[in-house]
């Protein structure tokens, strides 16, 4: 590709990790979001203040084992969002990693560099990670494929913890294929033979969308219409209290605020950490959660997870937009980060893998990402269905 | 009861925090490992190197904040042994919890203080933490009832990170009820209308299990058979491997060495920290795991998970001792450490639910626990199965 990787600003630092041994990955190249360690370096999560706080990795994260151990050979390490805290992409510090296909347009985050790199042809494949839709929006925003996995099915042994109950690893390549070959071998896949029978549209989901994002997948959903049956649904089919995405989004938010403050509030308060305006106000949120409220969304979020998991049950697929909007333009403000959240929060809330395929562009060539979710643990069904391996 | 805080050596800080409002755990009391965050107060860990490295937490545990807002007093922060690595209960800065069923030998750990205060009668129940053993090793020591959940459905956040595919957060309790009715709140649980239809007795470790804990766990097996029907089953039924609890035993070992050293290695490294002798040599076992053996170990973990998975199905439990031996002396060496780890891995490795029963005693009268595991999720199935709540 003509992109260098200067150009680019994916890669926040450029170095060669052979992989152990030959493997079913033999040939093909990676890069590592900066919140996952690489030994000998520095994790240093897109923020200066944590860098200098932080000495270098004592030994490379699990998944980055498992990957040298197939075959596979890093490149580098990848630039993320402030300690992962955005849907944007674009690091205060570090700036705005290159996206391709809508080069005004912000790459989405908080794996920004992982999907630049990727979509830039700059590796084969990439990791991330994926708290509320840090793999998923990015990959939709460069026209990639996106994998977030059934959480805890990946190790996170050696990525720096933010809302344990919803991290995972998660994986950006450029095609289906790719994305599945690699996700089996982190899944440590057996072989299973199940297939889908049925894909359900969430119906609310695509209605809330733009118009343009809406325009973007009708192609898609006719094609998936001569592959698999298809049916009809709402919220209101799923869950039996009054679910709207902002119900939704606000049991996500409590959660996730919550467990990020455990996570990250004593380091804050003691280092008092240099923070882009938007990153600060996102810790500032955490902060001021009132965890008087934690228990109630607690128990929202198992109902949520409970009539998600029997509506898939073990062969169905849920379908939804990946975001309800197209990446903004470069340096705009987020106003509309709340909404996508609603619709990413559903695979967290219920911990079921996501994957997001670049199967739309608006009339101007942006990129749209369809999602389909399957049940926990239903990984495999979920990958076979969009890459015949 | 008769045996002071003081001399149960339970807890490490004593406190009280009051419920936020009344709620079906009102007028009960709780310690809480110090492993897990308190705000006002550091987490120490077990560890005086840990604690003087550490500022104290600014906000409670996700697990905290539902047993307070469901009316339940937290009376203090419960011993642990050093950062969790260890199943005897003997910290070598703090001494030895108290276990006052057999008060010359140890109470297991690392949740020692958790299950010494209830065990004394101090608290009504305990909030521990089991990553391979520590909550369910020092409940079948003491005598009491423990509980390790399926993995992922109790928040870790606010537990400090030690292998995070294994870490969980158990109870422990006096009673079978109190545990039930305590861990369907940290669940957030739903009306479930299960029953179990067939208990699995796994031979091989009642086979492996010393004479006197057979001897002991007799009679309660044999009113089990008056209750559910019963099947032998053996480890060359369930995998298709060659298993014996040795090989379990090393794959459990190598994926938990090596998360413990992306957890922790750094920081060690870092710190220096002084370590007792044996937790000394556990950290040394961590940090020269073979990590090049990482993605082969979980290749095995998943054939593992996906066996025992198939085996339980929706409504069967597997029944096994919850420890080959007894409780060891105090200050004896443990020499026995690496056989209990065989049979406590089923759980971790799968992430199944266990629940340990005090159902028997040794003819000295020493505490043996009789241990039942189900399926992934099925929680509820496996504590409404001895509670009848």
């Amino acid at each position: 590709m003509a992109i260098s990787n200067l150009e680019s600003r994916a890669f926040t630092k450029l170095f060669e990790l052979s992989p152990y041994q030959s493997g079913v990955l033999s040939g093909l190249t990676f890069g590592v979001k900066d919140l996952i360690d690489i030994a000998g370096h520095k994790t240093g999560a897109g923020n200066p203040t944590w860098e200098s706080c932080h000495t270098e990795a004592v030994c490379h994260a699990i998944c980055v084992e498992q990957l040298l151990s197939n075959g596979a050979t890093c490149k580098g390490k990848t630039m993320t969002d402030e300690l992962a805290f955005s849907l944007l992409g674009e690091n205060f510090f570090y700036g705005t990693p290159f996206n391709p296909k809508a080069p005004d347009r912000v790459p989405g985050g908080s794996s920004s560099g992982s999907a630049s790199a990727v979509a830039c042809g700059q590796v084969d494949f990439a990791l991330g990670t994926d708290t509320g839709g840090s793999v998923r929006v990015p990959a939709s925003n460069c026209g990639i494929v996106g994998f977030r996995p059934s959480h805890g099915r990946i190790s996170v042994g050696g990525v720096i913890p933010f809302a344990p109950s919803f991290d995972t690893v998660g994986i950006l390549a450029r095609s289906e294929k790719l994305c599945a070959e690699v996700s089996y071998v982190l899944l440590a896949s057996e072989e299973k033979a199940d297939v889908v029978e049925e894909v359900l549209i969430l119906k609310d989901a695509f209605a809330m969308a733009d118009e343009e994002v809406r325009a973007a997948l009708e192609p898609a959903l006719k094609r998936l219409q001569q592959t698999y049956p298809i049916r009809q649904v709402t919220l209101e089919d799923i869950f039996d209290f009054e679910a709207t995405f902002d119900a939704i989004r606000q049991v996500y938010c409590t959660m996730q605020w919550a467990e990020v403050w455990s996570s990250l509030g004593a380091w804050i308060e003691n280092s008092r950490p240099a923070f882009g305006p938007l990153i600060a106000a996102h810790f500032e949120l955490a902060k001021k959660c009132d965890r008087t409220q934690i228990a109630e969304a607690v128990q929202k979020r198992v109902i949520i997870k409970n009539n998600l998991r029997s509506l898939l049950g073990s062969n169905s697929l849920l379908c939804i937009p990946t975001t309800p909007f197209l990446a903004p333009k470069k340096g705009s403000t987020a106003v509309h980060r709340s909404e996508t959240l609603g619709f990413t929060a559903l695979s967290g809330l219920a911990s079921l893998p996501q994957l997001t395929l670049p199967y739309g562009q608006s009339r101007e060539g942006v990129p749209v990402g369809l999602s389909f979710l399957a049940n926990h643990g239903n990984d495999e069904l979920l990958l076979r269905a969009f890459s015949d391996v």
